[in-house]
């Protein structure tokens, strides 16, 4: 499951890009992190490890999720999961 | 850029999993579709030419974007983008 409270010592590695609050900064090299604010706890560990496993490429990631175990992964998909998000839909 | 209002006629093909709203809906085979309400453009529009390239692996989302030209996938990029959302960060 994770545990969100856990995830508060791991996002140091992560908030750089995607924020305390999961929105997505300016990179350095230009472009934006995305948002993962509120985003599916799943799709979160999925994302992380497809990184780790190099099934997704990315070197900024790449690099991040070197150092992180699996359960630092559980437990930052679950602070992120955590944020609350509501939406505006366009007519 | 990507046209959001051209968009509104290309969300048909995600809006059963993504909703019209960009937040993930329960599928079919067991999980939950991602949020991708207000993601960045450039973040969308990259994952999807991923998942065209097949450098992105997912048999829903290679189905859904062989139908999709390159126009198509930066208006549903735009309509995406363009819902506003707010956050609420943990403490």
């Amino acid at each position: 499951a994770g545990d969100s409270i856990a995830g508060q010592k791991v996002i140091v590695k992560c908030q750089g890009c995607h924020g305390k609050d999961g929105l997505g900064r300016a990179l350095p090299g230009g472009g934006e992190a995305p948002n993962i604010a509120g985003q599916k706890y799943d799709y979160l560990v999925h994302s992380l490890m497809a990184y780790k496993a190099r099934e997704r490429k990315s070197s900024m990631m790449s690099l991040v999720v070197k150092n992180l175990s699996d359960e630092d992964i559980a437990n930052v998909a679950a602070y992120y999961a955590a944020i609350k998000i509501t939406v505006e839909a366009p007519q």
